[in-house]
């Protein structure tokens, strides 16, 4: 059944991945996997609401990976190299793979936010974390965070 | 800058690249590439309106290509094998390539629809159209309509 029940779509709550020091910003990102839910895999589109406060992830860019913002409701502050930008709804923002400048989506309003965002499944990527000293890669199988000198944290 | 300026990016009407005798349904399709206005490659995403009775495609579905559909604003009726669902803003479908069951939305209500549709763009795929005469085959340099013997329609 290609539509998707999203009453049954699971939330995911806070960072996830992140190693432990980084998490807290996330901890008002909630999100939704619709791609994985109907079983795609070639790209990803989560369904991700911000509560205020909140930030998409820590900014950062894709060697690898095209993303895509849609903002469905509320109003997010782009941020990148070149300043910040604000996202209301039908608004949207591409990154191309490979673009180092690095970009994430704050809420610092007083509602919540919700949009989609949108990114290739690439066989392996690596992540660059402008601000944060942290960097991921992800070989096909396995993935891993290290330091920027490539040491890897450990939880 | 990666925000998408949408009053730039072009609206292109109607059915496009199908052969002439196929296009009359998706006269009421208005759609804005916005993967494409911020350059990039690996999936697209079109921002689509359908007017009253318009369709989104013919029914159809791809080898090679994953698809995921998000409702916006309006109704649309979802038409696979297993016959009629009803889409609501904020309702997503997701298809996956390969799978033979042909899809498209009609909208089939007095006022206009919007929705996302994101697509893979894959080197190479071909799409049947379980209800047409027609065939798709992209070979990653060109593209061809043929119909279910393998004639190309010419125009």
């Amino acid at each position: 059944m290609p539509k998707i029940d999203l009453a049954k779509v699971p939330v995911q709550k806070g960072a996830g991945r992140y190693p432990k020091q980084f998490c807290a910003p996330l901890d008002g990102r909630e999100k939704q996997a619709l791609g994985n839910a109907a079983g795609l895999t070639q790209f990803g589109v989560n369904l991700t609401r911000l509560k205020p406060g909140a930030i998409s992830a820590l900014r950062h860019w894709h060697e690898q990976e095209d993303e895509l913002v849609y903002v469905l409701d509320g109003e997010l502050m782009l941020i990148e190299d070149e300043g910040e930008t604000l996202l209301r709804p039908g608004d949207a923002a591409g990154f191309i793979a490979g673009v180092a400048n690095g970009h994430h989506l704050a809420n610092r309003s007083q509602r919540d936010a919700l949009f989609l965002v949108i990114g290739t499944r690439t066989s392996e990527d690596r992540v660059h974390y402008p601000d944060n000293d942290l960097a991921y890669e992800y070989d096909g199988t396995s993935f891993t965070f290290t330091d920027k000198s490539g040491e890897p944290y450990t939880e």
